[in-house]
C-alpha cells in the first residue's frame, strides 16, 4: 500500500505478538481512498510499558492491541472505557493529547455479527477460549440476548472465572454436548501457529450445530470454517470480525467513519 | 512522498522540537528510488526518556535527533560512538536489536565541507553559537587543520567551555576582528524563529570574510547567505550540511550508500 507522507503525517500502528498485514493494509487503503494524511505500521515489542510509553511521548495517535497484549496494557493507559472495562481487554488505544483512552471493538464487532446474520438466540452456544478475544466474546454473546451459553477452556481457573461472571457453565471439553452455536475464540487453525491444521471443535460437535463462528481471521478459511462450509452450517469469519473491529478502529483514529462499501474493499484489500 | 508499506516495513524517524519536512521527504525518497522496506516520519515530544525507551521498545530503526535533544539524549542511549561522545552531542540514534548506538553525523559533513571546498586552514575562523550544533562545527573545524578559531557565544560559561576544551578562544562578540572564516552554528536566520530576519554576523565582519558557512538548512538563503552571495564571498550552506549528514544517516540505518547524484537529487526533493 503506498501513502504520501510529511511532517504533519499522524502515525497509527498496531502491537502484537505475531503481526500480519491485515491492519497495515487495511487502515493505509482507507487513508489514501479517503484522503485523510496519517499512516498506519505494524510492530511487536518485549516490552509493553515502554511501548506503551513510547505511544504517549511520540504522539503515536492510535494503537491497535492483538493477542498477547489485550490484558497486558491495561495498567498502562489512563481512561478505560466501557467496552474494555467490562471485559478488562484492551484491542485499542486512541491518544488524546498525551491521553490514552482505551477500547475493545472486538465486543462491539462480534455483537454486530451475531445480529446481522440473524442468529437464533434461543439456541444453545459453546464459546472456546479464555483469554481477552473469549472475553470479547462471551460478553457480546450475552449482551445480544444468548443465555444457555458453555465456555470451552483448557485453562480451568481462566475458563471458570469468565463463564462464572456471567452466570454461565465452564467445561474443560463438550462431551455430550451439541450445543446449536460454535464460537472459537482460541489461537487454533491460525496460520503459523502451532495448531494451524487442527479443528477448534470435534469434528462430530460441528456436525450437530446449525451456526459455526470463528474469530481467526488469517486464513479466512480455517480448518473449522472449511469443514462448517463443506456441511451446509452458517458461518461467519474471522475476516467478518477483523473488519468490522477495524473499522471501528478507524473511525475512533480518524474521526471519519467509512461506508459499508468501503469496509468491504478495503478488508478484501488487506487479505490479498 | 509516496511509500510501501507491509507489517515487515522499517521505521526511522526524527525527533526534534520544531519538526521539518526535510529528513521526511529526504530519507523516503531514497527508500523509493533505493527499493528499501523503509518508511520515515519527523516526530517531537515532550518527554525525551519516554520517546528514547519507545525507540528501543518498538523497534523503530533509527532516529535522527535535531535541537533542542541533541544532548539530552546522551543519558538515555546505550551505546556512545567516538563521533558524539567527543563532543556530547547525539544527532543519529541507531537501534541494533534493542541496544541503542549514538552517533554525530554533522560533524563529519561539516568535516567533509570544509574539505571539499578547499578552504585554507591558514584563515582565522570564527564560529557563533555554543549548542550541539556548534560543538559539531568547533571539533570538525579543528580536525581539519583550523588553529585560529573564535567562537563568538552570547552564553559565556557554554562559549568559554567549548572554546577552551580546544584551546581556543571565546569572545561575545567580534568587535574589530575581521577572520577570514565565518561560521554560524545558531538558530539566527532560521525560518519560522524569532530571528529569522536577522544577520547572524554583524554586515561589515561579512565583508571582511573570505568563506561564509551558515549551518542553518531551512531557508537555504539565510539572511547571511544571501548577503555573502551579493557580496561574491565562497558560501557553504546549511542545505549541504543537512544533506551530508542525512547521506551518513541513511547508510547508519540501511547499510546502503547511496551514490552522489542520488544524494543530490534527493536533497533538492527534500526542500521542494
Amino acid at each position: 500500500m503506498t501513502v504520501d507522507l510529511n511532517k504533519d503525517t499522524l502515525l497509527c500502528m498496531s502491537l502484537s505478538g505475531r503481526p500480519s498485514n491485515i491492519g497495515t493494509r487495511f487502515h493505509n487503503y482507507l487513508y489514501k481512498e479517503l484522503g485523510l494524511n496519517f499512516v498506519y505500521k505494524a510492530f511487536t515489542t518485549t516490552d509493553v510499558p515502554a511501548a506503551v510509553a513510547g505511544i504517549r511521548a511520540l504522539g503515536i495517535r492510535g494503537c491497535g492491541v492483538s493477542m498477547p497484549f489485550k490484558e497486558q496494557v491495561i495498567a498502562h493507559v489512563d481512561v478505560m472505557h466501557d467496552s474494555a472495562s467490562a471485559i478488562d481487554s484492551v484491542n485499542t488505544i486512541v491518544n488524546e493529547d498525551g491521553i490514552l483512552h482505551a477500547y475493545n471493538t472486538d465486543y462491539q464487532a462480534v455483537a454486530n455479527l451475531l445480529r446481522e446474520n440473524k442468529v437464533d438466540t434461543s439456541l444453545s452456544v459453546a464459546v472456546s477460549g479464555s483469554g481477552g478475544m473469549a472475553k470479547a466474546v462471551v460478553a457480546a454473546v450475552r449482551d445480544t440476548g444468548f443465555t444457555d451459553v458453555t465456555v470451552v477452556a483448557r485453562n480451568k481457573s481462566a475458563g471458570d472465572a469468565l463463564a462464572s461472571q456471567y452466570g454461565f457453565q465452564w467445561r474443560e471439553d463438550l462431551d455430550d454436548l451439541r450445543p446449536g452455536v460454535l464460537i472459537n475464540a482460541t489461537p487454533i487453525g491460525m496460520a503459523g501457529g502451532p495448531e494451524a491444521d487442527a479443528l477448534s471443535f470435534p469434528d462430530v460437535v460441528v456436525r450437530g450445530a446449525e451456526v459455526v463462528f470463528d474469530v481467526v481471521a488469517m486464513p479466512e478459511n480455517t480448518p473449522l470454517i472449511l469443514l462448517a462450509r463443506e456441511l451446509g452450517k452458517t458461518v461467519i469469519t474471522g475476516a467478518s470480525v477483523i473488519a468490522l473491529q477495524a473499522a471501528e478502529q478507524f473511525a475512533l483514529y480518524t474521526g471519519v467513519r467509512p461506508s459499508a462499501e468501503q469496509i468491504q474493499r478495503a478488508s478484501e484489500y488487506s487479505r490479498a
